[in-house]
């Protein structure tokens, strides 16, 4: 049970109200509903004292310093996908939202990297670099509405990261506000760098729990010298289209994309867009390949005959861009069509590869054996499975047999070797699997962290790993 | 001033032994000299009370648990190849050799990883799995005599680093013992994974001052889908190679290495091994591009053509592997032929790879004014240079305007928004220089987790920051 509050509510946030600008701080009930939460749904939250809109770094600064002296927490939130609860408000909180802190500061083409505020749009930094030739590859399905920050703060994954890694890979520096209100700039700007402990990476994946993100320096890849490539294989089961995962990648090609979506995905898609998906097709399995010429092609080829070596219905393959996006639309209308089927509990394991075949059977055992609606999309290609378990709104014997399914799958998840949270982080939803997954001694190296970095406990408590 | 010893060293070195089995604990005079220090010719040193060979992660646990209930300290060390001085013992240590933990645990094809000892030499390492058709990308100069260990423990990068990253981009996991003796697992063997703070990361270059790796889980990439060719330039001086660097870069090619030696280094492997280099070449620039077929020739013509547009005297070409190694064979033996002519004090500065050249031209400055040998070996793609101070062995004089050198050098890096250790680490030499590149509030960031980690100061204390 969380303590009671013994903050007055309207005195913290007519404090904040004067520290900061007319606009900056809200406390209507209806903005303190709105920002309660994430787009975790089934993820605990109660409305925060206030919710403050950051414009400049000293404003991150004076909200900080002041909850330190008013036993009050700071809650931090980009754009609010979070899929984990990370940026949901807990008792006596104030919701920092970082989304008007959207300058990009320097584009630098020679070096490779862009500077940007927290609140940038994952898209609009990759427009905005790519006018100079430039290359952002962390692109999680939410990258047309997800800031840059929060992307960073969850070390958010997405469809290339296959080939091209997770914005872990991609942050070299970072402007920081530290616990105790102090801004710090962390990492580098060079290529290369090794003084001192890697701060950045630890504040990356932390969930604003040991610092509040103000500034980001993200590394860049040339945009040229490569050329997509799409193969989509039809398959008649998830294990099937399992199995040629598991021998693409043990063939030693890398696409870059590899993606499952089943029939309840694409059922939801039809039933809403009509796109004229394969008739019958109980799983698509999206391949994408973007290495240049001849290169391209043989891979393209090679991933075709695993396909059809593991029994796909039929490989269909494409070279136009146009046609290239019209095969991986299902996907990107998987989440928003199943969305409309009721409140979604998402999952988000990570298994080897290998068990990836393995894992969807137990999925789809764990659906039948609750009785419960689960629909796969899944990064196959990293092992990362999203399973959405549905539930129909209002219907609570239903959203209790989806719980402990969520459970089981993290136990099969765990038991085939794999871990509980792939890219969306742990928030809360995942607090529990991370006890198990982490164990006593490592969860005592986060709190001692922690305990070091934020003594009182002000940045975002209760999150990123079991207390 | 280090406060004197207290401590009994037969005592000591007696415990160790009952402690430990036949052979692993010597107090030989000879092996206390050679294992008081790395290969850092400059660092500060003294001979420990002991050093233990281990062979098992008990050992290891036994002697750290050991040393904090006497108020010794550890200092983990690999091959003892680093240039840092991270390795070398100071008051009261006890050395602990991780060189007999040689055992490759599991190479795991279809996940693509490598689970192994510290004491693996990254060369043997490279070949076991290379016989999976596998490929461990990082390439310290050491590469051949250096350990895996002590690779991550300071995150050395290496020639290919400037497409394919550091060793931390290829620790998925580590097995640590830490400051109490306990044994923990961090990371992951899946392909991607966001549960808790990213422990791993922290470790890796926290040169053993905040746990002792005694196994790692790397991450490999397919051997295959490479084709190296190399372009190697001459120059008339080390600013025009510099101008090459900067336009290969600003034109977006990413090549697998980009090396540069000068003058001094050229003549010093003539001297030593008569390959028949240019006559009357200043500089040469080396490439490679590892890119398949019409793509790789392209960019191959495109880094020549940015060699010649700089005033390249001379621009040769190879596709046949012996040829590539022969062209790089210069690039390896620079190093070796350097030492033969004095104690060589080894800068490891990374600068914005546009201030390559004026950066090269400052350290020619700096060798004019001081009167000190400079030779240049460069990661020049990621700006990355190593300029190497040779004084004449007991020419004190000489040693003496080395330091100022050396010191100068490290402003004149900082002054272009450069780091002061690129790949090496910060050890004893760079202390200084990572108090200023660092500041006071994220030096107490690394004194606070430090603190929580190790409180006792057990692990390599001195080390990687300023106290």
């Amino acid at each position: 049970m969380p303590k009671p509050s013994t903050i007055d509510r309207g005195a913290a946030a007519g404090d904040l109200e004067r520290m900061l600008r007319p606009g900056q701080v809200s406390t209507d009930a209806a903005v303190l509903d709105e920002y309660a939460q994430d787009d975790a749904e089934w993820a605990d939250f109660t409305p925060p004292v206030a919710v403050v809109f950051a414009e400049t770094a000293d404003d991150v600064a004076a909200v900080v310093r002041y909850a330190g002296a008013s036993g009050l927490s700071v809650v931090p939130r980009g754009a609010g996908t979070g899929l984990s609860g990370g940026a949901n408000a807990l008792v006596d909180s104030i919701v920092l939202s970082l989304e008007r802190m959207t300058r990009i500061v320097e584009v630098n083409r020679a070096e490779r990297y862009v500077r940007a505020e927290p609140g940038v749009i994952n898209d609009v930094l990759r427009e905005a670099v790519a006018e100079h030739g430039l290359w952002y590859p962390p692109d999680p399905a939410s990258y047309k509405i997800s800031t840059i920050g929060g992307n960073a703060a969850t070390n958010a994954g997405g469809i290339c990261c296959v080939k091209y890694g997770v914005t872990r890979d991609y942050v070299l520096g970072l402007t920081v506000v530290l616990a105790d209100g102090s801004i710090v700039e962390l990492g580098r700007r060079t290529a290369k760098g090794v003084t001192g402990y890697d701060l950045t990476a630890l504040m990356v994946g932390s969930e604003g729990t040991l610092g509040i993100i103000v500034e980001l320096t993200l590394k860049l890849l040339p945009l040229a010298g490569r050329e997509e490539r799409a193969v989509v294989g039809t398959f008649g089961s998830l294990e099937a289209a399992g199995e040629a995962v598991a021998a693409i990648s043990a063939a030693g090609i890398v696409p870059s994309a590899l993606e499952i979506i089943d029939r309840t995905c694409i059922e939801a898609v039809e039933a809403w867009q009509h796109l004229g998906l394969p008739q019958g097709a109980d799983t698509l399995l999206l391949a994408k390949v973007d290495d240049v010429g001849a290169r391209g092609d043989e891979l393209v080829a090679s991933v075709a005959a695993r396909m059809a070596e593991a029994g796909a219905l039929g490989v269909e393959r494409a070279t136009d861009p146009d046609e290239v996006d019209r095969l991986f639309l299902a996907r990107r209308l998987a989440y928003p069509s199943l969305e409309r089927l009721g409140p979604v509990l998402t999952e988000d394991i990570c298994v080897p590869r290998g068990a990836v075949p393995e894992m969807l059977g137990r999925i789809r055992a764990t659906a039948a054996e609750h009785d419960v609606v689960i629909a796969n999309i899944a990064h196959a290609g990293d092992g990362n499975l999203h399973p959405l378990i549905i539930a129909p709104e209002g219907d609570d014997a239903a959203k209790a047999r989806a719980k402990i399914a969520f459970d089981r799958i993290v136990d099969d998840c765990r038991a085939l070797g794999g871990t509980v949270t792939g890219e969306h982080g742990v928030g809360l939803l995942k607090l529990p699997g991370a006890r198990s997954e982490l164990g006593e001694r490592v969860l005592g190296m986060h709190r001692a962290i922690k305990d070091a970095l934020d003594p009182h406990g002000v940045l975002n408590p209760g999150k990123a790993f079991p207390a």
